[in-house]
């Protein structure tokens, strides 16, 4: 069961860093609905290595093949099965890793729980799941296309984009490679990575979500909370040690009188630190979050690791990884908010139509 | 379906905050478990208003009925029912908000989406709610009793405990009406409540939880990550705006070789910057995470409301409500830890035997 | 999760024969429905035990109690939560059976699997516990209400009415005390429970049940077809040995040209071997299905039980038991078809507004 | 939702008769089991068209593509996706279908429910799914291997095979192309096919299922009573019309006094009229359960359909089916048996630790 993700509209989805491929089955996407192939594989180049020189020059070929649940290109309210293979892997870039356990990585505690694991690199924990989740989420996109789902990268290390959305261009968000709608902070993020890729190191990063247009009513009063939903999809991605949405973590030092959004007449707010939900219920403002970022835990630095007896050894980290992935999760963070809307927008329907 | 939470060990609820009363039944919870009723109706306690002198006056008996599931104080593996009584509401205090919506209330958007809402205080969306979880909380509790978990308020507005937890007497949480193990900043905080309370406004503040003594391997993988479904649970709580767990914000800013957690020779790590979770699974470390909480949006002060007509209009604040709610929120916290915690045991034994 | 049913619309219950009470919480059913409170008592007096000299003469005063999801007579979209006290038990009843396994009854299973049961009656496996199903349907009876469902009893160990539905008059049922539209085979019905009853021995039987204006389209290709759910349901009635629909068994003997329904212009059919369902989907048609209930097997005569040291020895039946359970058991079938029926509804609704 | 079976070990699928492939993702899956891929292979080729002169000489190469969720041969517990590619479809022999409804078919309803339907076959209602179910049937065989479960054809038409289970060699059911553990029996219905597939007409008929070597305490006792899941499993295949266990259907003829199975002094029944499950629980005796099939509803006679634009046509039935499926649904019934009683064995565990 942890590998599905929606009540409705529902993704299922398998595949490890160095088998076969990676896929998924997205059950609960209505019939009727026209798809545009190319959007979807756009989405999915968005997310891949090698796009720029800021990330990793692994050059993985991601292609979707789409299997079932399409007929002349239209959706038929049957299950859509899809694959993504693996084109480019060499295992023999992770035979070091058999016998032991990286730092701040899935390796010691999967072998505790599974008592088995795939040591070709990450196997289920790979952050190469994702492509599945990028293909599912187009999907979703399409689905839900009044929904503007749009995100960017608002921070990397210490240097931040300190504006509020709504001063920034978000159509200039995929104008450079970092993925930041300010040229001159982009520019500076982008120097930090080339100067923290030099070191063999990685930094982290924030990313910040807008979702524009959303119907009242999408979301539960209880444990199904529009937010709750959001935060933990976006809790599902490998390095996300955080998520705030509207006024955040910096409502805890507000007071009411201050914080509370007053209406207009249409029902509408003056101010919108709600971030678009309230009583876990979108209320048809903008809705905003902020996603953090832990650094990648792979270096390319000598790093001591826990031998599978229990030694402690030192190891020079290899392969192909990022020193930030942040702007690569760009696409990320927004297919998996679009997945989450699509199954509350489904959900919303069941009480629209008695 | 979004009145439930859990997978295995699971608690559907009902309740609004004017009607009969509150109530749950947790499914899921093994045979064989002595149950400390006495226990339980501490949690209650710990949660009521009217508690101290910070928090609302409105003086409710918390009362839990077991109904079920129990045979001769012992758990039979049957599900538990269980109610508590509303005892002290007068809807009169609720009349005037038949036809308008409070900003930041779930007011608006309940009538958006159900067409109806029960206009006596809150409905569905009453914290009131929460006494569900801390019952079921604190069966939970009693369940994986080998586990501990702590939550103490760690900053009210702008006062803050700056200090980290391994350093506080988490003994002491409890001295004090604040629920902050610290004397010097408990006073501090006890101080700015009742200050806002006397201008009739609210204040947020954050919660820390600390969890001691988790077995390795509790979670799952991709979507069902520990850290997602105790975010997800934290988000499910009314005012909660943030969620970080283990380095969590902070993370976004440091470097890889900052952030690691180097391993000692017993599995354990020298750092905890991972916060007791790795790739989505708990690694043995204290896991620890921080809520935010917003200011409670009804306020003893005159305010504009928007009319189920579509006008504003000043109106006077009525109730009995909190000014900060973070003191009163710890054991909620405490609760859905403990319900996230047993149901990612139960789902742990299921690999355990085959 | 065995205490769930549904998946949009979800019952979940609790409660045990010699507990305080039974009850449950009915998630999902949709705002803005105005309950008659006095059908669904009906309901409860229908299932009612000492309702006929024909069934036990145990008079379990059954009256529930809404707790929640109900504002001034009508639907809130939020959960309804209620409660069937237990008002009548008599716990001296029982007390022989402490250590002691009756024959074709859950005690030996119970024990095996739990390590613990209560042992004053059927505990959890007690048919009590169709108390909550007759509510909770006849609360989705009126969400439904358009969907006609009507059940009789079509046989009585060897008495059968041999009759096919469409040539009843259905609105006879209740007519007498074994709910059998036709009076002839009542009669001889209701004669031979007598005989079985004096000899203090039980006997099974058949239900049958029809549901009539269902609109196109309720139910699912594959896993959830709407038969299987049906089955599923009356699978769970405890003395529930077969399940057929349409054409049932006896279509294991016949050639498809014999079997195939040929359409009229309008989209019906000639005949109706289908049961109304067609590759797991309504198709506007009566579905109608037979469900085979064994006799009851607590006896009033001397029997051979298991004792808990593995001795087997003679014991008297006792307590207030239905000689045949077919007639109370008319009002539970119908409960639970409306679930089905209902949860059928929202899941079709889902597809019906993209 | 309706693509998914099991709760804790499930499987989700999709595919479509004349789409690219069939598959479906198994997770839940414990890791530690090595597969033993022939055997599963095995298992398709029992399924597979074309493998005596009984069946449709439509030639389906059914090969089953592992993708993940093992490694060197052993399971890993994560998701186990895999694939069987369609690679001799002919839609050529499906586009009379485009403008028509078929008698007794999916076409009808699902052009109703989805607005648009792939007239390519039965689409997503083709019994071609079964070939996901046969594969996750055999993995979880192997999962729980020590748990028996044998199928056979018990009846074709009116020749019925009037032996109890007892009495049969199980390991004859293999030695004949009907399936039939009875020599006489079957060449008796071989003949019966025979003769039916050269009217171009089709045929009825049952099958009987064992599971032996079962653990006490599968099963849960209200919702998801193991006949329940099994009811439901079976009521899944396309043609299945009644299902029944143990005394099944005769059940409601007897006498409590007769139906009783009594104890033998080590928990055992002298008698299995309950087929192995009391109160929703198997208690360790033999389960059995007999499942019913109505007779395919293509037929290679001229038939009247329906257009799509209201008229009533004459039809020449086309393609290559089966007169009679039950010889190919033996290892449909075992597989969806096993992947139920998988299910239940995962369930178990969680109570058995604690």
């Amino acid at each position: 069961m942890s590998n599905t993700i929606g009540t409705l509209f529902r993704l299922t989805t398998f595949g490890e860093s160095h088998g076969v491929a990676y896929g998924g089955i997205i059950d609960g996407c209505p019939s009727g609905i026209k798809l545009d192939l190319d959007a979807i594989q756009n989405e999915l180049d968005r997310r891949r290595p090698g796009q720029s020189k800021l990330v990793t020059a692994r050059n993985e070929k991601d292609e979707v093949q789409f299997l079932s649940g399409i007929f002349e290109g239209i959706t038929t309210g049957t299950p859509i099965g899809f694959l993504v293979p693996n084109t480019n892997f060499k295992s023999s870039d992770y035979t070091h890793l058999k016998d032991t356990y990286r730092p701040s990585h899935a390796d010691y505690v999967y072998q505790q729980k599974y008592g088995i694991r795939d040591y070709n690199g990450g196997g289920r924990s790979s952050a190469r799941e994702t492509v599945n989740w990028v293909v599912a989420g187009a999907v979703a996109k399409q689905f839900i296309s009044n929904i503007n789902i749009k995100a960017y990268v608002s921070s990397v290390g210490n240097i931040e984009l300190n504006k509020p959305y709504t001063s920034l261009d978000l159509t200039t968000i995929e104008a450079n490679d970092v993925r930041c709608p300010d040229a001159a902070t982009a520019q500076q993020m982008e120097e930090l990575i080339r100067e923290i890729k030099k070191q063999g190191d990685t930094v982290g990063g924030t990313i910040t979500c807008i979702i524009q247009n959303v119907p009242v009513g999408l979301g539960e009063p209880v444990f199904n909370k529009l937010q709750a939903d959001l935060g933990k999809a976006m809790l599902s991605i490998n390095a996300v040690k955080g998520f705030e949405y509207g006024s955040g973590f910096q409502a805890a030092t507000l007071k009411g009188s201050q914080h509370n959004d007053l209406f207009n007449e249409d029902g509408t707010t003056q101010t919108n630190f709600s971030g678009g939900i309230q009583g876990g219920i979108s209320n048809g403002m903008d809705i905003y979050f902020k996603v953090a970022f832990k650094p990648v835990a792979t270096l390319l630095q000598e790093q001591e690791v826990l031998t599978s007896d229990g030694k402690l050894e030192m190891q020079q980290g290899k392969g192909r990884h990022d020193a930030c992935v942040v702007p690569r999760a760009v696409p990320i963070v927004e297919a998996l908010a679009a997945l989450v809307l699509a199954d509350n927008y489904l959900l919303k329907n069941i009480n629209d139509k008695k």
